[in-house]
């Protein structure tokens, strides 16, 4: 009889689960991982609610997260019993027209981990050798399972590829803050981030931002930062927010000749209105992505591991494993929580 | 008392005057150039019909010129009298925002010969003697006037920095033609071509697409692209028309990954309906531009002197300066005519 | 008992064995491939006379081979028996420092087929499907051996990113024919290639080189480069040889400012004397690489099937799988011989 | 006649006199710039000894200066007098080969204030006016003197390009230190500055360098950088130094596929053994610079501003102008002095 764990379980929209399920089985090509923390994304209320994936219920979500190594398949090098690892959640397929081209995060059947197939937010995850990334003694706890959106937000940078003392302009200050703060660990300034909940701007200076605006407090946000960027607009904007009205705020706060760097998901369907003159006479450009993959994860790691970011000021709680469904909701009520983890070890709520 | 030469002189819309005006004087930092070829461009119809630069006339218009050095001014070094050069029609401040970051195109005091100041259409044109670019013998007097043209289409090749090997689509078959034969002869394939003139069609195959699509001939030019590569869409896409449907259809028919070239000039104010899910999911990218500048004159000249590029398939006929308003009519009218050029020493016209 | 299969196999240095091995056993990742035609390069003579990889002997060499499928391993998807495929030589890990950080030509575990495993001169060889790109009918037979080495080219032209309408120059006419080929179809010029034989400077030509210099017939080849650029030097040197010298001279002829690319192999330790001063006040560059990996196969595929490299001229003969230790010979006494290509099917030589 | 100013004037090697001079004439587009504070340079050493320049004799050097505007050539816009100003030290044509290519260090009429030209130990000095960057108050008297030596560290940055969490060497702790502080500011790590001065490496770590290695402490320095990355070497190595030695070292700690920024100027002619070999098969890459231009004055300017580079850990001490020969001095006795400013308007010396 299969060894049993405990896990939360989405069997429908709005319906979790804390129940007994069999530990998974792992072929010669992967390790099971025993979880010790995963924090809990915005995705994973999406999945929760329905609003996301609902075609993969029942499933285990969680993808943000890290644990020891429990068992190891036997073509895996490299990798141990008791090693504790961070997971590239992404399963490509490695030959599709995408893969071949190293555009891993389009591939025909692309899946992440706890996003398509199980997750963390259960005693046990399996996951391919080659995925897994360990983790090193500086890296505690809690800032090992920054490694993840960490992981999407380096993916970002990449693309965006800012200049040196360029100005960056986030909309948005969920992952938002994470961007600010690579965008100053890149010389980048003045670095703006744009929300509108003052503990998380508040958070996003803390980790980096030059300059927050709330946009409750200024009459026309666009407007605003033209008149910090003396009047020409900003060179980058990363939107993280996912709304059609932001993109076009984001094309009309960014300079000419600056970029769009599109990371927040909007509905599939939804258009923007953009104007071709501002491509063309405006010299405007644009690129996305929203998530890491691969070595994105090593140097995720690296940034933490050298302190180059410091997530700890967005540390809000850790709660046990059975109050996610509870979590989940008090997040969606904003009681002031930026990152809350999920410990399947823990008996108790910490707060930071 | 001035020395006076020919010239066509846009008055107001609609109203050009085949007449005698002062040859310009020159400062120490220009040269007067005697005026040999000077090809038309749709922006010469757009100036003359009052839709572009209407606040600039009186003006002479005429971009796409060449000529040979009539007078130096004292602080002009490698130049001299009888000199074949091409200009480089740009004018930059060289300290404002933009220019200082290497965006010439954006310089806040933006200017261009034969379109903000006087141009070609005349028999003598004054310029700064630094954006002089002297010709080599291998080019004859018409394939000369291809350098501007190319200008815009090489700057555009180098902001796609399209992959070898790349597909490549290009709507518009204008300056659609060069681009497709300069993709070409940047190893992309298969290269396509789309448009809605048959001897343009034919035209663009000669110079290097690998395929052509008349609009009037599909039911869907986007699903028809999509069937040429298999499902995916193109790995490109330069946009040469100007139009928000356009520019719509380009991004439909790009794949995932891809990268819109944004070159027709749409006009200002006028939105096309994007997807930012398309930016983040679909990873689609955008850049732009919709001219040449600086060493683009160089390269031109290398590209035509070597045959890469070998113009002479659109060559359609040459007038004399006297006949130019009657040439922009008849281009209009698209009597078979593809590039039409303006010579202020021709007597009668030649066909090719 | 096992099937048997003809095969050349390298016994030891110097003895090369025509006999009867073993089809090779496939696993569930791999597929076997009934050779069609396998060129010979400079390398298998390095094997054969165990100047390289002689702790691997006894091997069966060959490595610009080309297939129809035989079997396919259950785990292989988009691949049937008949198939005409070329194979991505190079086996990687995954996961080592050097593949994490996409370098896979410098994985730890680096192997490839027909160099440090058995290869395509035999009746069958085996390969992981993953590696299996299919061919399209255009290529014919002989033009799909080219895909190999088409390969090294084009990941040396990729590193390379010459810009359009720069000039470069190519030290060597063995695979420096190829360089030179698609460095004209990335609209380089002018394309310059250096070498000792009339015949294969004659082949560059015909394939795109718009000057050739026979070292023996100018007394300094240096400033024979220089004369031809006007003083300056050429933009990028392709040194494809691989003596300390060329790499000497490469660095001479090339202008401030340019770029070397490093394709041809020195032997392991041996020094060129090259001045620090030129990296830093003639900011001279330099990067390099010697194969192809990957999407390269894909890439070459695309270029010879649409005719942007047309290897024909290079075409010298090919002869039956028994006689490749003779052809080896006659290639090294440089009989006029371009590329050779071995068919396993073949019972008598063909010359082109 | 002429109005007199107090200026350091090197009359021949070894010779520099303290005097009055003509205060500089200004043409139409040049400024006049009254010298707060300039930084003493290695080059003004090598120069005050005839090592450098010796036929631009007599001169006044010094070129990490700043100002404010005393007078306005005609044809300046946006400056006005009594602005704060750092100056682009680089002279240069804008019209040969080099130039045209965007590689104006390369000029062939190459000239720098106060390297070829009059520089700024004097009570003034002039310039182009579009070299002219205004200084915003956030920076301090002493910190704006950092922007010229900072350009040209970011100029070499922005050459490496380094990926973000990539590790990186630098090889001395001259400017090395400044090159530790902008890797780390870019999100490299470790970041590892290697020298043979106790206080300076203690700069480095301050300035943030993970690690610094004292030559003097260890055996082996290449293999002290092989054991601090487990082995593989480093991703980058900025060679600081400017020894045959040191760029051969450098080569050594560098990984596979890593690349060399070689800023350390050796002497010309002077040759570092280096293996093709590691180019090819090792995929070593090089590139080099060793000064700013154009917008790196910019960027230098908002790297101060926003404290991303802070250099205060680097201030030794401030000399009035009368001492600056007595400063050259003391610092090449190597007197515990990372920088020493020299102030024209300070009556006696101020310590750090």
């Amino acid at each position: 009889m299969a060894e049993m764990m405990k896990a939360q379980v989405v069997k429908a929209p709005y319906q979790m689960e804390y129940t007994e399920v069999p530990i998974p089985e792992i072929s010669d090509d992967e390790v099971l991982i025993k979880v010790k923390v995963c924090g809990i994304c915005g995705s994973d209320w999406s999945i929760y609610t329905g609003k996301y994936a609902a075609d993969k219920l029942p499933m285990i979500t969680g993808h943000e997260f890290w644990g020891e190594i429990a068992k190891v398949g036997k073509n895996a090098r490299n990798l141990k019993v008791g090693d504790r690892v961070a997971v590239d959640i992404c399963l490509t397929c490695g030959t599709c027209y995408f893969c071949r081209r190293g555009d891993g995060l389009l591939c025909e059947t692309f899946t992440q981990l706890g996003i398509h197939t199980n997750g963390g937010f259960a005693e046990y995850v399996k996951a391919p050798w080659k995925n897994c990334y360990k983790l090193p003694d500086e890296l505690d706890d809690y800032t090992a399972a920054f490694v993840e959106p960490l992981t999407a937000v380096i993916h970002a940078a990449q693309r965006m590829d800012a200049k040196i003392g360029s100005s960056v302009a986030i909309i948005g200050c969920g992952l938002g803050i994470l961007h600010g703060a690579l965008a100053k660990a890149r010389a980048c300034a003045p670095v703006i981030v744009i929300g509108d909940d003052p503990l998380r701007l508040e958070t996003a200076k803390k980790m980096g931002a030059d300059i927050t605006i709330n946009i409750h407090e200024v009459d026309d946000v666009v407007a605003e930062v033209k008149r910090i960027t003396g009047g020409v607009g900003v060179d980058y904007v990363i939107e993280a927010v996912g709304t059609t009205q932001t993109y076009e705020q984001a094309f009309k706060m960014l300079r000419r000749g600056g970029k769009i760097e599109a990371f927040g998901i909007a509905a599939q369907g939804d258009t923007a209105a953009l104007e071709p003159y501002e491509f063309v006479l405006g010299e405007k450009k644009v690129s996305g992505s929203c998530a890491g993959i691969g070595n994105n994860w090593g140097e995720a790691i690296t940034l933490l591991k050298y302190g180059i970011i410091d997530p700890r000021p967005m540390f809000s709680m850790a709660v046990p494993l059975a109050e996610l469904e509870t979590a989940l909701k008090e997040i969606r009520e904003k009681k002031n929580l930026v990152k809350v983890f999920v410990c399947p070890e823990l008996k108790e709520r910490v707060y930071f």
